[in-house]
């Protein structure tokens, strides 16, 4: 569809360097950030017939695993109305209407939209601030895509675990000060960690991105990935980033 | 004491480069490793009255404590009488006998052997290999420190919790692969992961070693640290390495 019927005014177009595909995005909301492109590389082995995002924010999630999957339908599950719009648009422009599906729900609901075990893969990129803490205002688009305030990682865990397949895949993203708590949550769902990555800004500093891949009813052993590394030198990209970016 | 009275035949005497501190090893038994030095260096932070470590082996890790933290008591339980035996000797050898016990003793019966609540500060570097997996000989020294022969990790972390008093740190290194476990069992003993490094051999390379640092009836929060590389090419150390050798 013609970009001019899509873009409202305040939005923004952006090249995602993956098969031409390109974006809507409002500034005065949530853009995406480093941390869905990294999931979505880390994902990148991800197969099976479904896949849904929770909490999905622009759709780039969706649309960065169809570019690099060959996964046939993903949904992208979004609680802002606004926020689902946006994404709808997006699948839009890029003529994905077929394989993506955007929909507007609650996580904490979301047996009452998808049959149980009805998913190959689930992907997550979280709000990652616990409950209210350093909420201005609950109702901002912002504040709900950076904070617990509709559910906690708990609601996310518990769910995914009734809608993955068993065998299933669990790929998410979170901060390292909450990776005791997010291990043990997934493990109490079944969902067993079974690969993890610490992304480090710089390779003296300490990791700001905990990247992890769960299984669902899977055993007990994991393997720990080489660090991520984002930049060489202060605005200079490792090789690494560069090629999850795609450039 | 004299050297020539407490070395045996076959075993040797190394320089730990801390304090002129000695240990005897035997190589037909079980040898220290880098485990055993980053585990020290992770914990230098250590404070307290006493310190228990469960495993000592060598005596290596009270022996490293002693010289670089400021802990009055230290306390090594050894389930191999013949290892206990030579980390005693060791103790003498360095004339730390007032400072350093050493007990023959096994975990899972440490609450006879001690009060609850009585530790500050508790070290363990376990055995890394599940059950019998891989194992050849029972009573063979060697495969009793590397295997979980003598009580899995459950069965430590069980006895920290009892033993440590409340608000004292627990520090082990354990293999990565077993990382997702091990952050439940401890938080399963309400030993709740507060810090935790990584260590690379290579910056390009998976993790082999991870360091934890717990605290009894700890907040669920946790810092993790920059990874700690060991090699900056084949052979030669990285600075961090040497700095925690001491050399």
């Amino acid at each position: 569809m013609e970009e001019d019927k899509l873009v409202k005014p305040g939005e923004r177009v952006d090249d995602l360097q993956r098969n031409g595909y390109r974006i809507i995005q409002d500034p005065g909301r949530f853009c995406f950030g480093m941390d869905a492109v990294l999931l979505a590389g880390f994902a990148d082995k991800a197969a099976g017939k479904r896949l849904l995002d929770i909490g999905t924010g622009t759709g780039i999630l969706p649309l960065l695993m169809e570019a690099r999957t060959g996964i046939e339908h993903l949904v992208g599950l979004e609680i802002q109305e606004e926020s689902a719009d946006m994404a709808a648009r997006s699948i839009k422009l890029n003529g994905l209407e077929d394989k993506i599906e955007i929909i507007a729900g609650d996580i904490r609901e979301a047996d009452r939209l998808f049959e149980a075990a009805s998913f190959d893969v689930i992907t997550c990129n979280p709000p990652y601030m616990i409950g209210s803490h350093g909420l201005q205002n609950a109702q901002q688009a912002k504040t709900i895509a950076r904070h617990e305030v509709c559910g906690a990682f708990r609601d996310i865990a518990v769910m995914t675990a009734k809608l993955l397949k068993p065998g299933g895949h669990f790929y998410l993203v979170h901060r390292p000060f909450r990776l005791a708590e997010i291990l043990v949550t997934l493990s109490a769902c079944k969902l067993e960690p079974k690969r993890m990555q610490l992304v480090y800004p710089f390779v003296n500093k300490e990791p700001n991105m905990v990247l992890i891949e769960a299984v669902r009813g899977g055993n007990p052993r994991m393997t720990v990935e080489k660090p991520l590394i984002v930049f060489r030198s202060p605005g200079v990209y490792t090789a690494e980033i560069y090629d999850i970016y795609g450039y």
